[in-house]
């Protein structure tokens, strides 16, 4: 992507983080500056910035900010990592940044730069995670293939080429793929307005559907695969992903179509034992019942509106990390693989 | 529903149809005056008018008008039939009316008036059918039930309350509904515009959902019962109905929630063999790339658009007719119950 996502900028008047404004893709691209925390926790609420990797990588340059400006680093850590609850990247980069400034601090060096160069490190460190993942993923795509995802996973939200749509990405690359079935992923459209723009951008083949066509392009046989990210992984191999994942995974189980979740180690955790443990954030109505301003339901129709569901390890066929490719699912190669170095 | 959804109106100028305008609800109530078969066939496609069986009321009264303006009334027939080739109501009552109207003129009788007279009959006969599908179907819903639906079916669709929403508001009379779930029914937004829209002015407990979150809801213990309409039977038994029912019904399997379809025998089609062979009608992309007028999608980003599915038999738990109630759905049952009287 040539426009930046995050840039931690240092103008005269103190540094800042500027943000790229999802919100507003396809048709507008802006930035919005961000000089101070409850200014960057806004804009994570808001999901001007969004997407696992890339809450983990804004987490730690939030801390660092929240340091170069002489705040109190730990609080600014606690709220962050509140912004929102189900990434758990969020609260884990935060805590790198603030792990790293403490331990800075406590032997007297310069703790804000310790926790700017944290936040950097985990940005140079998912740039390199996401070639890492589309290699190793790139083994279980066929040729041809016509590749279904959901919500957006490119790199609007990473530092690199993305976890599921960097592997798609190297499928085009390498020759293999037929056809991008975009799922829109309602309510926010992020597979409409902001994988569609990647893939655009990118010169992909691709066709935008409504989430709930999925289950006859399958029926005819249109998809070879499926691949989607994840917003936490829990110890047993359960996925919290985008609303909508789960029910493509039972779909792609029906119909024999394998399911792949790409993401990278950090958004295992292993501190969450089962799939039920996992916190799923559900968020305001106005966002199905409205949309780009405009009134869709009637007034005092109430809506539901979960951001995210949790898909459980048998219905999932591989976990793809920079490490390498988890198959079966099962809580013990999880466990291996994270005890790697 | 107090608004007439669909009327005959005879002005000192000419008779015509007069339709409630249903791509604006719910936030505008108008009606489009249709006063010669050429602007019901545009409303049709724009569906202004739409829902198989309020489709096949249409239709007959599409023929009638014809009749009556002294069109060519055979060929006016044929265009009203091709306007939308899935369901199979629209032709059905088309066909009903024509023939009515042919019989009428080989014996030298008034055939508009009988053309006329075929449409009354048909809207008749579906106000008592809702009653009946409604009664029968009541067998099938738990106490304190928590049903999902999908698209729109009640006395926008019908001359009476409904399929299955007529179903779903006979449980709430009988006390039996403890929630509906209106999914919204991407991409024209049946669901949220005017089953919330009904469900509403008729009191229902009910909640909004995007199609995708209907999974987790199902995965979550809190749907009993999918009840949904069709626009098209075949003799074996497969449903042809609004995008996204076909997904529902392999989550319920999943789940093991009874998924029943509600529709008039009129729906069903003994001369298409399969599902397989039900033609299903792919609609403009605009429809997913745009919302209200609104882009979505980056501009060249095409969309995958069909406007059905077919669910297989086996998904099918039920079909409810105002015949009684097929069960197990296999084309012997079907085939018993289309030969009654």
């Amino acid at each position: 992507m040539s426009i930046a996502v995050l840039r931690w900028v240092e103008p005269p008047d103190g540094p800042a983080i500027e943000l790229l404004d999802q919100t507003r893709l396809p048709l507008v691209e802006t930035i919005v500056t961000c000089p101070d925390v409850p200014s960057l926790v806004d804009s994570i609420k808001r999901l001007v910035v969004r997407g696992a990797p890339l809450l983990g990588i804004a987490g730690a340059y939030g801390v660092a900010l929240a340091a170069a400006r002489g705040d109190d680093v730990t609080a600014a850590a606690a709220a962050i990592e509140q912004a929102r609850p189900t990434a758990v990247n969020l609260a884990w980069g935060a805590r790198l940044a603030l792990d790293a400034y403490l331990r800075a601090r406590a032997t007297e060096h310069n703790a804000a730069h310790a926790a700017l160069l944290q936040a950097r490190s985990i940005a140079d460190a998912d740039e390199k995670a996401c070639a890492e993942m589309a290699a190793h993923g790139l083994t279980l795509v066929p040729p041809a293939a016509k590749i279904m995802t959901h919500c957006n996973t490119g790199s609007l939200v990473t530092a690199g080429q993305g976890t599921a749509f960097g592997l798609i990405l190297a499928a085009h690359r390498a020759g293999s793929l037929a056809m991008l079935w975009t799922c829109e992923t309602r309510p926010l459209l992020q597979g409409s307005r902001l994988t569609a723009y990647e893939a655009r951008r990118a010169g992909l083949p691709h066709r935008v559907l409504t989430d709930s066509a999925a289950a006859s392009l399958m029926a005819a046989g249109q998809v070879d695969l499926v691949a989607v990210g994840a917003d936490r992984i829990a110890a047993d191999g359960s996925v919290a992903n985008k609303v909508g994942t789960y029910g493509l995974a039972v779909l792609a189980k029906h119909h024999g179509v394998p399911f792949v979740v790409v993401a990278p180690v950090s958004t295992i955790d292993f501190g969450t034992a089962e799939g039920s443990q996992i916190v799923i954030e559900e968020r305001l109505p106005d966002e199905v019942t409205h949309l780009a301003g405009h009134q869709i339901a009637p007034a005092g129709s109430d809506a539901y509106n979960p951001a995210f569901d949790v898909t459980p390890p048998d219905l999932v066929t591989a976990i793809v990390t920079e490490r390498g490719v988890i198959h079966p699912v099962t809580g013990g190669n999880l466990r291996v693989l994270g005890a790697e170095p």
